[in-house]
């Protein structure tokens, strides 16, 4: 049986158009970009272009685009720059975020930069905003809010103009977590409510080992990778053409289709929700559709039919997760905890256009073996 | 007339075995080698052999092995993290290293993390290890020092066995940055007397991107990048799958060849030297079999023409460079003040194994005419 790959939140296929677009770059086309000669222009060129493209597509200023090696880079960038560059003295965020946001949050806490608070969440994921409005309120020092776009694990999402109306009502710097939805929703950075977001090239068809962070113009933020010039003095470091040049394609792609492609994922989603639903499924986080089309994450009952599930999907060939992979062989979920829904099985389930309903179809028959097999 | 390429210690292109082996990484084995599942267990699988073949080849273990985006992370996390984790209150380093050391040893002192010395060097570029050994038994706290293997604008070489030697003496922290040395010399780490290395793949044909950060083992030094478990942690973030494989097997290809592609190498730069000290160049740095045969730099007094050389070449389609990439546009190399060479015309030719001597002969006939027409 060809296997079958639903962990499109850890990462995606690249697309082929992706490919084919960086190769000149791997091949002749490899000048440093900081070299001050013909070979040097055209990779200094295919930077800057691709950059106006990203820009062009989330509607903010080119300069504001810093290219970085990864989401959790971008991340370390945001937190830990503006603890330092903007004085802040207190990171607001929520025990739901991804590890690259919360283990930097509590480093800059346990050395003694900044205070730390979380947001109440609840039993669905959802950050409370009422909460943070008064831990705001009640902060002597000027805030950092760091709260994620939409969750990796449940795809329960973040009232993004709430959260930045309140943050801009007290004056707190708010940084966004966007990887699961940078190249998945339309994003208008002049609309949105938030100082700094992050993304990552491989959650939306791009290669590995490239992301950016956005940041509002006027920030006064200092580089977290000091060296030479480069990203306008924000981030030293060869230029990663081929890749910076394969995340702006990426990103052109997904904004083309946004409309198909969530809906043919939705759908998807929606299918496998229905089966496994029937199987005696709860669905983890916010069940509706303000959440991630990408993600389904369900709970099971621990019994000796499901104890055993994901190991028995491995080994069918079937590519689903327990966690986020960034938290896999960490003994369980930090989301889960945080929801309260660690002592099931959890089982995340994540779309994308590559997949197809005979894939999911193939999947409802094999989970349906699983689960009556051992009953 | 075809472009010449003489820029290599800027950036090396790709060696097609190098892409090669990189592409099934970049298309169907795209899993997260975090993922608990047979798509994760491959690239963690590639990973990890990755990490084995490059320690293989260095003489280290694996686990001291931390992969970056570049070698100025590399830099930034052995500078950064040694000074807080290790409790560093001075920094040793010289005028000539690279901006990513530079840069970030000022940094630190800025922020009143170390104090900072700096080496005498001499205008050949070399460090005088008396001065660092004088420097080392003044200072109050435990040191690092921070030299570089090689000089990458001038080539000239660091004695690393006696920098280690005195380093040990007074228990200091040594790094060294051997971006230009890594896959073009041999390196026995269990015999070279240096706590931590850098090393960068775009500088010997393998990809943009990716480098790694050599950490003896036992030192206690703390990611730079927080978040996910990743690299036993001590760098988080998605591992970029495609780009470590292509860096081991640049390494591998590179270890294979060290004979070969030297000998190749040097034998065009001495060609090369020759056709410039007869135009009446005058080498930078050290000018020796000891110095990098991958570097020529040499110097022109300041003439009608010579003024605009470096210009001409660029538009006869020759990439060489005024200074360093990353120093580019910064208005002069750091380097040349350094070694008093700031008033002339300085133009750094560097060489790789896919430079031929038909190359170098176009190179001095295309040099002789830019000189002889403007006389």
């Amino acid at each position: 049986m060809k296997n079958l790959y639903f962990d499109n939140a850890a990462t995606t296929r690249i697309d082929e158009r992706v490919l084919e677009t960086m190769l000149p770059y791997l091949k002749e086309s490899y000048g440093n970009p900081s070299s001050a000669h013909g070979m040097g222009r055209t990779g200094r060129l295919a930077v800057e272009t691709s950059r106006r493209k990203i820009a062009s597509i989330l509607n903010c200023h080119p300069n504001s685009i810093v290219f970085t090696s990864c989401g959790t880079e971008s991340a370390n960038m945001a937190l830990r720059c503006a603890v330092t560059g903007v004085r802040l003295s207190h990171v607001v965020t929520s025990r739901t975020e991804h590890a690259c946001v919360l283990q930097t949050a509590r480093n800059l806490h346990f050395s003694g930069k900044a205070s730390l608070s979380y947001v109440a969440i609840n039993d669905q994921g959802t950050a409370q905003l009422t909460d943070l409005n008064e831990l705001l309120e009640k902060s002597h020092g000027r805030s950092m809010v760091a709260l994620m776009h939409a969750n990796n694990e449940t795809g329960t999402p973040l009232n993004m103009a709430l959260a930045g109306e309140i943050c801009r009502r007290h004056k707190a710097i708010f940084f966004s977590d966007c990887v699961q939805t940078v190249g998945h929703y339309p994003i208008d950075l002049s609309q949105m409510p938030v100082d700094m977001i992050s993304a990552s090239a491989h959650k939306f068809h791009g290669p590995k080992g490239i992301g950016f962070l956005y940041i509002r113009e006027g920030l006064p933020l200092q580089a977290l990778l000091t060296g030479g010039s480069h990203e306008r003095n924000m981030r030293a470091g060869t230029e990663n053409v081929a890749s910076i040049v394969g995340m702006a394609i990426a990103l052109e792609i997904a904004a083309r289709n946004y409309a198909e492609d969530s809906k043919h994922t939705r759908q998807l989603k929606l299918a496998l929700k229905e089966k496994l639903i029937e199987a005696g499924a709860v669905v983890n986080g916010v069940d509706n559709d303000s959440a991630l089309y990408t993600v389904l994450n369900v709970r099971f009952p621990k019994t000796q039919a499901t104890e055993n599930l994901l190991l028995e999907l491995d080994m069918a060939g079937v590519a689903v997760s327990g966690g986020s992979a960034c938290s896999a062989g960490k003994g369980g979920s930090h989301v889960m905890e945080a929801i309260g829904a660690s002592d099931a099985i959890n089982i995340r389930f994540s779309f994308s256009k590559y997949n197809t309903m005979e894939e999911v179809n193939r999947l409802g028959v094999l989970l349906e073996e699983l689960l009556t097999l051992q009953i």
